[in-house]
């Protein structure tokens, strides 16, 4: 077996974080007690929540200077002292950033072998696809010809939304970072439009996409756009709550739109964190895999390879410069 | 019969509204045309959105300079060229701040002869407790237990959203700007306890009176109040966004509690307007006039007597200084 590498947080970043505010360091692979797993990380998912685990501010947990860096992979079982794994299982857990991980052996989730290719367990049909979901298809569900309004239209969750409001007979329009986002997001995703935050008006665009007002507001970003959107709801809008990319890398927390404006449209606002529907991610699995088999269900992946990468994958996810879910291949 | 009289918004206000914004006039008694009725005003309820239709911004409808205030009202018919209401009936219509008004028979509604005193029709047995009734009963829908905290606490709305609560199995905690007041609030309307505002700091004293949190949230004053409230809520609260006390007076809407406070309870927000209610009065009224008539539901009417006063009681309305349900008892 080899050595253990892991990444550590260096420095705590003021705003967007840099490449060398971590450090890849060599710590030993870990022991091994009754009932716990030793895995090897395949796959390591990145993700905007860990920029708030850095900050202290994440419901999941935080990671301090010289701290490993937390980070859900898909991983290989290499040993096992428990009677329920056994070496060559694949599984889902919260390797972090790093080769090796120990685990109790009640931390891990199998991969269904009908989830393929496996780093799909970290995208479409993992937490992205399960929040994308649980927002669009449990909490603001849409009614064929709701206009569906999706900013960061090709990220992880933003992209599988797009797309079972599409399945559902939406109008969807997506928002995102640049004209090569917005080409893909039409024809690759199947958005109706997609506006280019960086280029175009977004609320004039939205004014001539959704003239009787937006219906569904999957909110991924916060701040401006958040504000905007609200200005433009239908009557009996949903607007879901579910990321805040605008802020993540802020160290104060924006205000929200002005509530007369949800009132108005007699909104139902929902605050959307993913663990809540673990449970049903059974459900999520069965209703989604078909539709990933026939191509209905599509995702990009931004797969960097090696873990020496995941600093600098991280901090372009941060600055909104990936495209499609930003993965590591850490082992193969 | 006597001269009508009306009163009209002489200037637009700036901030609090004061008695000399408006003016007391004398206009004609409105002639009928067919399937017309005539109504003479018993009571009028003052409310705090006329301060928003006199600033042009609230959806039912804006009060230019030297046009007659709005207001809903009992009201006797006089007259009536339609063959579905007869002199003596007593009607609930938007008569306005006048003595005499001309509706189209489709715009009055009968006062069942169970709603006693008529003055209840525009209190706890009309728009305010229906209100009330939506925002708590069907959409905040509480359970036992739940801990219920309502801002304007002895206000029109507020006092029968607490005492609603109540019934529910519900702990209640109210807001409210003088001793007295809070006094009343517990005393009266069996709140569990009533926070001075103006006295105490309320987010201490909101964490001493909900250590697990706040359930629900029945919001009728924004500003400030929403953001305390959005900072102790529990897991799965919900807020109920109905009004803007806070605000109304103000020529800009301020922003409301950064979003990130609701993902993290996972709350539902609810923009409520009445009017979207209106179809389900007759369950509100069979449910609500049981506990009227068995003293559960209690009201007290701040009720000043003769049209003349509707200008002063309503400035006091709008800088908190009324006691009670708003009215003005305008004829006998």
């Amino acid at each position: 077996m080899s050595k253990n590498f892991q990444v550590q947080l260096a420095s705590f970043p003021k705003s967007i974080p840099r490449p060398n505010d971590f450090k890849l360091i060599e710590t030993p692979i870990p022991d091994l007690s009754l009932d716990q797993v030793l895995c090897e990380t395949l796959y390591l998912s990145l993700d905007p929540y860990m920029r708030s685990q850095i900050a202290g501010r994440h419901m999941s947990g935080s990671v301090g200077v010289n701290e490993p860096m937390i980070g859900e992979t898909v991983s290989r079982v290499v040993m096992s002292e428990s009677k329920d794994f056994k070496p060559g299982d694949i599984v889902r857990c919260f390797g972090g950033w790093q080769h090796y991980s120990a685990h109790n052996a009640s931390a891990l989730q199998m991969v269904a072998d009908t989830i393929d290719p496996m780093s799909y367990a970290l995208s479409i049909l993992g937490m992205p696809g399960l929040t994308a979901y649980a927002g669009i298809i449990w909490q603001a569900e849409p009614k064929p010809g709701d206009v569906v309004v999706i900013p960061a239209a090709i990220g992880g969750v933003g992209a599988t939304a797009g797309q079972l409001a599409k399945l559902k007979g939406c109008v969807v329009v997506g928002i995102a970072g640049s004209e090569e986002k917005c080409q893909y997001a039409t024809e690759e995703l199947s958005y109706d439009a997609c506006i280019n935050r960086k280029t175009e008006n977004v609320s004039d665009r939205l004014k001539e996409l959704c003239p009787h007002g937006i219906n569904v507001f999957f909110d991924l970003v916060g701040g401006e756009l958040l504000q905007t959107a609200s200005e433009q709801l239908a009557i009996g809008a949903r607007v879901i709550l579910c990321g805040l990319m605008s802020e993540y890398n802020n160290s104060t927390r924006a205000a929200g739109p002005a509530p007369g404006l949800w009132i108005k449209a007699r909104a139902i606002i929902y605050g959307l964190v993913v663990y809540d529907f673990e449970h049903r991610r059974e459900e999520f699995l069965k209703n989604c895999i078909p539709y990933v088999k026939s191509g209905e269900l599509k995702i990009r992946e931004d797969i960097t390879m090696g873990l020496e990468t995941a600093p600098e994958s991280f901090c372009r996810l941060m600055q909104g410069d990936n495209f499609g879910k930003a993965l590591v291949r850490v082992g193969t």
